[in-house]
């Protein structure tokens, strides 16, 4: 066990765990949609106004469907797959960057063959995550990519 | 040319350059001791209290020693090399975690045989750095990994 409180090391194996990181559930079971993510947070301090987590979805996985005030600055860390921004659906693999800008509807879904792992920068304060209503979601599928990306055969 | 405000691609050749990100002298000639390093800035916005941006050391290189009261938050992304933190030193290779707390002097130097490439979070509003003088040298040295790290043969 490494207690040291300057590094954590990187799993020997590979697997995209820390010593002294916990893995968490990326939210709690019902609380929105979302499947097969799991949820690290790398640096958090109270003398840091940034935090930086680790997001992995799983092959087929995805994470919520949502929109905040709070920027995300996404890099690509593992695995490949494809993120919804505003209206615009693009592909993702390791190193791209995102950034998802205040109030934009946004998920990032695994490749069926593959993980999506990624960084996530976010203000330490921040505001809470928006679901889509009925309605923004019939907005967000009148653009063919974004109602191909929500609903993938 | 890719001019989307929302994503940046890997360049598709792998060298750790992004479409959109400028590659920068790490600082410049002559304000302090370094070598072979280039800083890239990943994500700087006034919406967002934190930074995050990418070093890259070239083999045989290291960055600045030097201290400051912000904090760096810095995962390695590319290739090994080693980590000076206040009095430690240590190895570190891709995925490590490193935090550098407020005051503690600290550099990075790449292994002789490939680059050190990191990410550093940063706060956007920070102090700026000191550098050691002959005395704080002095003081450094007494421990002896620090002097094996910072006089290497």
């Amino acid at each position: 066990m490494n207690d040291d409180p300057l590094r954590a090391f990187a799993a020997v194996n590979g697997g995209f765990r820390w010593d002294r990181v916990d893995v968490l559930r990326y939210k709690d079971e019902g609380s929105a949609p979302f499947r097969d993510v799991t949820r690290q947070t790398l640096f958090r301090r109270p003398d840091m106004r940034g935090e930086l987590r680790y997001f992995e979805v799983a092959p087929g996985g995805y994470s919520t469907l949502e929109r905040h005030e709070h920027v995300h600055a996404v890099m690509i860390l593992r695995g490949g797959g494809e993120a919804l921004v505003g209206e615009q659906v693009f592909a993702v693999e390791a190193y791209d960057l995102v950034t998802v800008p205040p109030l934009a509807w946004h998920q990032f879904r695994a490749a069926r063959t593959a993980p999506l792992g990624f960084l996530c920068m976010v203000d330490a304060e921040r505001d809470k995550s928006q679901l889509p209503d009925a309605r923004d979601l019939e907005q967000l599928r009148t653009h063919p990519p974004v109602a191909r990306f929500l609903d993938p055969r």
